[in-house]
């Protein structure tokens, strides 16, 4: 079973060894990783943010472990040369069309958030949202307007079966937990999200256990503040997703500890295909100072044995391990602690 | 001076008459108050959500007080007939391209938040959103994708001069308050956000006194809940508008309190032409039970008289009485009171 590895930029590499480390300390038998790069630093060595070695060594892993891309060194190249075009790139090339974001106070952390922590402690979701779609990848660019004007423009679009893809993921996710499924969509202004909320409702036949609602967008963003412990799954496209689920992670309050998935079509052996990264940026300030907080990169090569390597029970012990480190009250710097990158990388493998 | 009385939907009627009696009771002389049916009362009593003489003495007044619309009713008929088509509509064929949303906490009510009470407290900040383009008004429709499937599509889009419109009424909002903006856009994926990114670096040489700072969406939902108070005045585009001023709102936890702005290019005799409204919607679970707060909706009448009529004095009044109705505890259900709607609206009479 291969795992590529992608370290990327600013924090990315020290947080991507400490979850290698983490790998490798579990002795499984046939895995082997293999490292490439990314981003900003796949541009400055190879002139592209995602080199085809890069794209191809990730197309032919099981799972992708992805740190994280972003640097301010590359903020005036043109778009196609930045950063995010790496991750973007991965998403499209490799039909990682589904991101699962679980969004989840981990106990005693509650004072973390700037959510009462009443509130925030009763936050247990998971957003899904789609990735290959949307406004993200249709015609875009720049015109002129009828007035003479300069315009820039980006179509904003979805198709059935792109819809109804990953609706199927939503309502999977929502029969593993508590059966709620929330779609979210702009239908009372988008064509598109009537179309969003056609085939969702379409879909929803096939989930008679499961209970669909649908919220617009802006009501959906208050909702998120009010009572985010209200929602169980929420299933949104790719603009919404990427605005909601960042609101969502920060209601937790701690940040550095949310990992996400983004799953393919393709089944490996033992599971799916996919991209499993930290939901936190490069934070190019605090890179290679040896203080970022590398749980998140940890949990994310969790849900990568679980979701892509079909390895349940190491994933389990990994996700404890995490969780007695925080108990045990080894925090980073971001909750409140004093422990370095390295350290807490020790402590997870201290109580694996 | 002519006012337009558009009460609406659901608890929109009752709130406005609350309105309508505060500034009656100001004896201002020279103004004239004309109601005109708008929204699902109107499609159901001229098969219209926007007839044409609502539009026209919209359109003739100085300034437009709007109580809310949305009519579970009329959830099935097709878009163009829908309540919410008629606040499209108005914005559009009055060209009310400036949303002003202001977000502060009222001394004393920091603890309706779901934010903890010092993240909440120090919020006061100014949303601007454009109204009159990006993807609302765009080309949409739909058609038949290249797999031949139904596909659902909106094109999202800015030109220089709409951008430059709404940028200069960033700019001078924040010259009226603490000199920084903050444009929110998403130009790491979108050309319309580039060229709106553009445009705004272009309009802040003319403020050589704001201090200007860039953010993405997803980062600007993240600091809403994180560091509110950070804020001062919010420049975006219709759509991240639409999602961030509701959560901004919602981060302030007393929504019935809460009024908007929006502007049009017109001046009146004595300032600028404009329609106000409560930025809560229509809430038919209690309409007409005399139950909703109609604080927002008087509020709202407030900033018509200082920014249509140039009544500055007079919108005075009604903020102070306002405030110290609720400071003498005259609270309604939203607050955990049990004022009703008419009860309100006679405390801050008597207050005036
Ligand atoms: C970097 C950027 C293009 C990306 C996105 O918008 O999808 C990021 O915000 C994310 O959510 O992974
Ligand atoms: C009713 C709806 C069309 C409208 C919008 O999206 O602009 C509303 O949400 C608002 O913010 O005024």
């Amino acid at each position: 079973m291969k795992i590529a590895v992608l370290p990327g930029d600013g924090i990315g590499p020290e947080v991507t060894r400490e979850a290698v480390r983490v790998i490798e300390a579990l002795g499984l038998p046939d895995i082997e990783m293999k490292e490439a790069p990314v981003g900003g630093a796949a541009y400055k060595a190879y002139g592209h943010p995602l080199p085809a070695e890069t794209l191809e060594i990730a197309r032919l892993s099981d799972g992708i472990l992805f740190g994280a891309v972003g640097d301010p060194d590359c903020d005036s190249l043109e778009r196609h040369l930045r950063p995010e075009q790496a991750i973007l790139g991965l998403r499209k090339e490799l039909t990682l069309f589904a991101n699962l974001r679980p969004a989840k106070v981990f106990a005693g952390l509650e004072g973390h958030s700037a959510l009462r922590p009443e509130v925030a402690g009763a936050i247990d979701m998971v957003i899904v949202r789609e990735l290959n779609g949307d406004v993200y990848f249709g015609e875009k660019g720049f015109r002129t307007a009828a007035n003479g004007d300069r315009e820039g423009y980006d179509v904003m679009s979805y198709n059935e079966s792109e819809v109804r893809r990953i609706a199927h993921v939503g309502f999977r996710t929502a029969m593993g937990r508590n059966k709620r499924l929330c779609s979210v969509d702009k239908a009372n202004v988008l064509e598109t999200s009537q179309l969003w909320r056609d085939v969702v409702i379409e879909v929803a036949k096939e989930y008679p256990e499961v209970t669909l609602e649908h919220m617009y967008v802006d009501n959906a963003a208050m909702q998120l503040v009010r009572a985010p412990g209200k929602f169980d799954v929420v299933l949104t496209g790719n603009l919404f997703g990427d605005i909601l689920s960042d609101q969502a992670s920060m209601c937790v309050g701690s940040i550095g500890l949310l990992a996400s998935a983004s799953l393919g079509e393709r089944q490996t052996a033992h599971g799916t295909f996919g991209l499993y990264e930290p939901i936190h940026g490069s934070a190019p300030d605090i890179a290679g100072q040896g203080l970022a907080n590398p749980l998140a990169t940890i949990l994310s090569a969790a849900m990568l044995l679980r979701h892509s390597l079909g390895l349940a029970t190491a994933a389990d012990r990994v996700e404890a391990a995490v969780a007695k480190t925080l108990a045990d009250g080894v925090l980073g710097r971001d909750l409140g602690g004093t422990a370095g990158t390295t350290e807490i990388g020790d402590a997870v493998l201290a109580r694996l």
